[in-house]
C-alpha cells in the first residue's frame, strides 16, 4: 500500500538496531506514526493494547517478538518464555499461535549461537509469505467479485472491522480483493462499519482513502437496513480463526452482518490465509472468545477541536459493561472462504479441497 | 418512575407560565436537568435535536407545542402552521402525526377564544392516555415474560435504544413489562445495547439504574454473540411505526437483533401503543426512514475528566457518512406485538384482533 504516495509495509524489522518498527494503530486515523519496539515486553504490549492488530499482523509481530527476545538471550528458557508471553496476549486469533509454533519449531533444534539470526530470518519469511498470500487472496477474491459487478455496472461492497493492509503486512485479506477490483477499473464503493467499541472501521476508511477507493462510513447498526434495501452486492470480511467445519470467528458484529446478508440473499465472503484456519478446532463453539476491558465501551477516544488526542466518558465507571471482542458466524451463512489457494465452500470438505495435505488417515 | 426517589413524569405542562418543561435528554446519563420550552419554535427544536425523543413522548411534546403556539395566536393559520412545523421535525415516528392530527381535529371546530385552553387540555389528555396505555402494556407484557422466567429461575432480557419511561410520559413501552416483572419479584437482568450513533441505550441504563433493575451495557455488535450463546430469554423493543401488515420501524439496529433472536429461537417482542400503529401504511417498505447528520457518527459526546460536557471527533469531516436513524423489521421476525389492548401476532389479522374498530368494509 502507498501511504502519502510511498509504498509502505505495516511492520519494518531493524535487526541492527535490535528493534522492529510498527505503525501505532491506536493513533490512526488521526496520526500516522511509527513506533519502535525494542523488547519482548514492548512487542507483547503492542499486541495486547492493539497498537498492532489484525490476525495476520499479530502473527508476524509475535514472530518478531521472539526475535527481539532471542537477541538478548538465546537459551531454551528464553525461547519458551517468549512464546508463552506472546501467546498469552490475545486468545482468539489463531495466527498468533500458528506463528509462534512455527518459529519455535524452527529455532528449538538450532545451536543457541544461531538462534537470534535465525529468528529474524524466520520472522521475515513469515512476513514475506503473508504478503504473497494476501496478494493471492486479492486475485482469487476478484474472480468472485467480477461477476457481481456486471449486474449493476458497479460494485457495492460492505466490510466490517479492518481486514486491510493495516491488519496484515501488505494488501490485506478482506480488502485485497477490493483493492484488486478497484485497480482493475471496476467502479467500487465500500460501506465501512464503524466497528464499535474499538472503531477499527475508521482504520479501514483511512486506508481506503489512501488508495482512493470510494467509501462511506456507517454505524454498525445501519448494516441491516442497507442490506435489506439492496444497497450491497457482497459482504467481505477477514477472520481471526476458522474452525475445521468452516465456522468463522471474527470481530464482534460480524455475525449480525452475516445474518443480514443471508436474509437479503447477498453473498458473505470470508478472506483469510492458511494461518487463520485451525484444523484442530472442530467448530466455532471451541473457539475462545476474548473478553476485553469495559472501558473500551465506556470511554471514547478521538481528537479535540485543536486536533489533540482526547477522550470522553460516555458511561459512568459504575455501569456494568460486557465487552466480548469476537463472535462466531456459522459456516452455513458463509458463501465462500477465500484463501491464497483459491476459494471454496465454508465446510470441512471445502477447506480440505484447498489444503488436501491436512486430510488425515 | 422515581428519579432520586421522587415520582416524576418526563414532561410537565406549566400553562400559567405559557410553557412546558421537559427533561433535556441530551444531557443524560450525566446530568438530570429540566428545560423549559416556551414557544412553538422551542418545542420543534427540542424534537428535532432529540432533547425529547421516543415516539410516544414526541407525540405528547408536539401536542403541547400546538398549545404553546395557540397561546399566542389561536387563528386557523396559526394552528395550520404549528401542525406543519411540528410535523416536519421528524419523519419516521407516526405518533407525532397521530397526535397532531388528533389535536388539530379537536381544535379546528372550536371558536378561537376557546382554542388555547382546549389545546392544553387535549395535550394533557393525550399524556394521560399515554401513561395508562404504557401501564397496560406493562401488564400484558408481563403475562408473556412470566412463563419465560420459569425456565431458568431468572429472566435475561435484551432491549435496544430507549423505549422506557424517558421515551414516554411514564413507565415506557418496551421497559414497562420489564419494570412490571422486576416489581413482581422476578429476578430480571437486562442487556442494554449502546445504540450508536446517539447512544440512547445509555438512557436505558440510567433509568434502569434509577429503578434498581440489574443490567449490563454492551456494544451493539455484541448482541448476536449473546443471543447465539443462549444468554437471552427474550428481546423486547419499542417501535416508531408499525405498518398494517405488522412490519416494524424502530431505531436502526433493531432489525439485526430481530434476525439474531430469530436464528436463536428467542422471542422478539415489540411493545407499542395504538398511536404507533399506522393502519394507512401497508408495509414497512412504505415507512419513510429518517437520514440524520453525519456528525452524529463522526463526533462523540460525553464528559471530560472533570465531568464537564466534552466531545471528541473520531472521524475527519472529510469522511463520507451515511446515518439512517431507523430500520424495518419484517413482521415474520416478530413473536408478538404488545399493546395496551393485549398481545397479538404481528400481522394484519393480529393487529385487527386488537383494534377491530379498524376493520373496513
Amino acid at each position: 500500500m502507498n501511504v502519502n504516495g510511498t509504498p509502505t509495509r505495516t511492520i519494518r524489522p531493524a535487526p541492527a538496531a535490535r528493534a522492529v518498527d510498527i505503525i501505532d494503530q491506536t493513533a490512526l486515523p488521526h496520526d500516522f506514526r511509527w513506533l519502535r519496539l525494542a523488547s519482548l515486553a514492548e512487542a507483547a504490549h503492542a499486541i495486547r493494547s492493539m497498537q498492532v492488530r489484525g490476525a495476520p499482523l499479530i502473527g508476524v509481530t509475535a514472530a518478531y517478538g521472539v526475535a527481539l527476545a532471542l537477541t538478548v538471550h538465546a537459551d531454551d528458557a528464553t525461547l519458551r518464555q517468549a512464546v508463552a508471553t506472546l501467546a498469552a496476549t490475545r486468545p482468539t486469533a489463531v495466527n498468533l499461535h500458528w506463528a509462534l509454533a512455527r518459529i519455535a519449531a524452527h529455532l528449538a533444534p538450532l545451536p543457541e549461537a544461531q538462534r537470534a539470526d535465525a529468528a529474524w530470518a524466520e520472522a521475515a519469511a513469515i512476513a514475506e509469505e503473508d504478503v504473497a498470500q494476501c496478494r493471492a487472496i486479492g486475485t482469487h477474491g476478484l474472480a468472485l467479485l467480477r461477476p457481481l459487478a456486471g449486474r449493476r455496472g458497479r460494485l457495492q461492497l460492505m466490510t466490517h472491522c479492518n481486514a486491510g493492509w493495516l491488519a496484515t503486512v501488505d494488501h490485506g485479506t478482506a480488502l485485497a480483493p477490493i483493492y484488486a477490483a478497484f485497480d482493475a477499473g471496476i467502479p467500487v464503493h465500500v460501506w465501512v462499519s464503524e466497528t464499535r467499541p474499538r472503531n477499527q472501521g475508521l482504520l479501514t476508511a483511512w486506508e481506503l482513502a489512501q488508495h482512493g477507493v470510494p467509501h462511506t462510513v456507517i454505524a454498525d447498526n445501519a448494516a441491516g437496513l442497507l442490506l435489506a434495501r439492496g444497497e450491497v452486492d457482497a459482504v467481505i470480511v477477514g477472520a481471526d480463526r476458522i474452525a475445521a467445519n468452516g465456522d468463522v470467528a471474527n470481530k464482534v458484529g460480524t455475525y449480525l452482518k452475516a445474518l443480514a446478508a443471508y436474509a437479503a440473499d447477498v453473498p458473505f465472503f470470508v478472506a483469510a490465509p492458511r494461518s487463520t484456519i485451525d484444523f484442530a478446532c472442530a467448530s466455532g463453539a471451541d473457539i475462545p472468545i476474548e473478553e476485553r476491558e469495559g472501558d473500551e465501551v465506556r470511554v471514547v477516544h478521538g481528537r479535540d477541536d485543536a486536533g489533540q488526542p482526547a477522550a470522553v466518558r460516555q458511561l459512568p465507571a459504575s455501569e456494568a459493561v460486557a465487552n466480548p471482542a469476537f463472535d462466531v458466524t456459522r459456516a452455513n451463512l458463509v458463501a465462500a472462504i477465500i484463501s491464497e489457494r483459491g476459494s471454496a465452500p465454508a465446510s470441512t470438505d471445502g477447506l480440505l479441497s484447498l489444503y488436501p495435505e491436512e486430510r488425515r488417515g
